[in-house]
């Protein structure tokens, strides 16, 4: 061989072999092209691009009653939405399974009322599995029902309330239960809280369906169902909903 | 016995049935008292009462040089703190495990940037786990290199960001991995980020430390370290940066 | 009142007092009363009486070639099924989800081969995430690529390996991944496995499609899909093949 | 050049070109090294050489009465650990946190018993989170009572009881609870468990220590605890118990 050309293919040699060595972990084997969508968060309070509106204070075109199919029977008052006491809960028209929702609520300053009786109401996922709603700054109940409750399972990890009087928002992280065909529960349902932008629900594992009395159970139900609010006949007022399928 | 005796009993015993059946489950032995820490919210983007402040635009007392323990070379302009290239990354005085964190950082405006060049900068948690900070408005790169991916590992849910010039946030949970005596892993690390309010990790685990060739991996490490900012050259901005410990 | 009506009244309000303070938590109302199905469970290795049984050692009934819907290539003898090498994988014809799954195995004793070339097969949950079979008793690789190995992902806990000519079993809980409507993941993957009886696999989250070149990813797939075995063109053989769905 | 030279040239620099595209993904980047402990799996049903074992037919050297440091008052008959009633539970010596726990019990035959009062016993995980054991085979109770419940919470997926009689078997992974400084809950506990090789909990989150009557909760406690066995005043059996430590 010619020894220009000796000279050269040792060259070429030596730096095949540098990057041999270097290739071994090149960067780009760790770089993922997957597809992202984009979306346009919001500014000043307002949803994000590929939020699901369900009440922005004009009307109540996403809502019906909660246990038949008519109209809600709550108002409208400034823009906000407010429980009709008696008038019974209400739910979206549209169902959903893993969400994360923002929520804006205000329990009314109300005399001589105390514990489960001052500006309760409820966020009911699926219809079954509450997040309490309830004037918990200077009112005692028991943590499993104070505000930011999974209620009669989870306390929430702090008491983050805001007065009476005043606007509090949750933001919630839900995850659906996933049941087995033969309806044996697989995954159960699980809850990230925000209280005002405090954590106080860490992901946890709900026990069931909501349940007054008795331990809460797993009932098989539809991977999506409508998303609901309780009249337990004080009137709560709520705001800017809305909802982002995840 | 008295006929008026026997009916008084009669109801009695009735009453006392009645109960019988219905307390099997009385309500109240589903109602958990427990000490729930009161917390006051923050308004007009404030931290909560319970926050471990970080940075709050007067100084940087808080933190130091990354690799030692001196003081950071980032400067801080009109109460922003801005990365100095080139001065090294800076890591906070105080360590932490598992903790909620919020923070707000903007891009400059960069002209002839893109990709991984276009103000890259990044959220080191326990010095080892990044969350990218990076221009992702209108700028491609890698998904998982890109602003709120867990670098080299998760992309986002969706891209959320907002263009350079503008403030954005993370506000993020993370809980830190647990190692066994051995020094094995027995859970990971875990991540859930909301960029400008928008879910975009939604408590994904870490597969090990941030690894820019190679597969991340774990290595056993103290239950609480300190949170890293990256100096990537670029002179991206933070402001309003605190922590709660979970 | 006659006196002793009065006594006896009395008498039944004090028990009535004291029943309303011990009627607070009463046992009764933290039973749940469910309906849990009977399963007889195997003895002697055999599975139990509600599993899906895949292969007994008598033919291959339940199997069909991975890639088509033709014949499986592989052979059984003394009521093994044993890989024929460059045959091609073979799947189930029955599509499963969440599963618990008990198989055997054996590595043939192989001269001169070492490393991912001694005794290579694998088992892919929806034909897609693997689990690693190979020997691993005395023969060195790359930990994520070693039996019991999540594929390129997850080495195991600890290396449970028996010696090549010896039968091996590995007991295994497989979550399925969960896709939103839009493709997005929703949950990862989860795999616990126990090699035999030893636990080498906790719960992972795995991070997407087995991939031997770059990162795994996922990508929507329906909610049950084949299970399959590897023809890595080693005479891998098998038995003792069953699953229960979850 | 001579035109030798220049196809020589043009031909590596053809198979430069290729192995960079190539290269871009070479199946080494993703490839871990890690120290993966060898453990000699048992054989007929022996325990794997890194477990610890807790009873193994011989003496009662690694157990004490459960609320004191003295002799436990069960017995030793045929090399099986038997519950001597009204002698009170008994616990390890040896504290545990995350452990994978083998054991096996036998309920004795007893005439005219039922419910929970045939061949009532428990695991308790750190003293505090139980398992229930009973004979649950033709034996009706509460659904969260019944064997391998997580007792007064978890009802088992299925009930994979053997009769009374016959040796039946336990093999559980058991993830202690995390608590904060504070003494909040930052994670359950969670278990997994197969009865009889059957999965009957599956990565199930512990909602606090067990409790007889009322919610169960949370209190923080030591990251390790002995595990403790129940005497329930039933003569039940126990062998072949070992734990590793994750």
């Amino acid at each position: 061989m010619k020894p220009i050309l000796t000279v050269m293919l040792a060259m070429l040699s030596i730096s095949l072999f540098a990057q041999d060595k270097e290739d071994k972990f090149p960067a780009s084997a760790t770089e993922l092209y997957l597809d992202v969508p984009v979306v346009t968060p919001g500014s000043n309070n307002e949803p994000p691009s590929d939020a699901i509106v369900l009440f922005d204070g004009k009307n109540l075109s996403k809502w019906k009653k909660e246990t038949k199919d008519s109209l809600p029977g709550w108002k409208i008052e400034n823009g906000e939405l407010v429980v009709v006491p008696k008038k019974g809960g209400i739910a979206t028209k549209q169902s959903f399974g893993d969400i994360q929702l923002h929520i804006e609520w205000m329990s009314p300053v109300m005399k001589g009322e105390t514990g489960q009786g001052y500006a309760n109401s409820g966020i009911f996922f699926m219809g079954k599995y509450e997040l309490q709603v309830l004037n918990s700054h200077g009112n005692e109940t028991y943590s499993n029902g104070q505000a930011g409750s999974i209620y009669k399972q989870y306390a929430p990890l702090v008491n983050a309330s805001r007065p009476p009087g005043t606007w509090q928002e949750y933001d919630v992280i839900f995850t659906a239960p996933k049941f087995s065909e033969k309806g044996t529960l697989v995954s159960p349902a699980r809850i990230t809280v925000f209280h005002n932008g405090v954590l106080i629900q860490n992901n946890v594992s709900i026990w069931g369906n909501t349940s007054f009395k008795g331990l809460p159970k797993y009932t098989k139900h539809d991977e999506k169902l409508p998303l609901a609010l309780q009249d337990h006949t004080d009137p709560v007022r709520y705001r800017n909903i809305w909802v982002r399928e995840l």
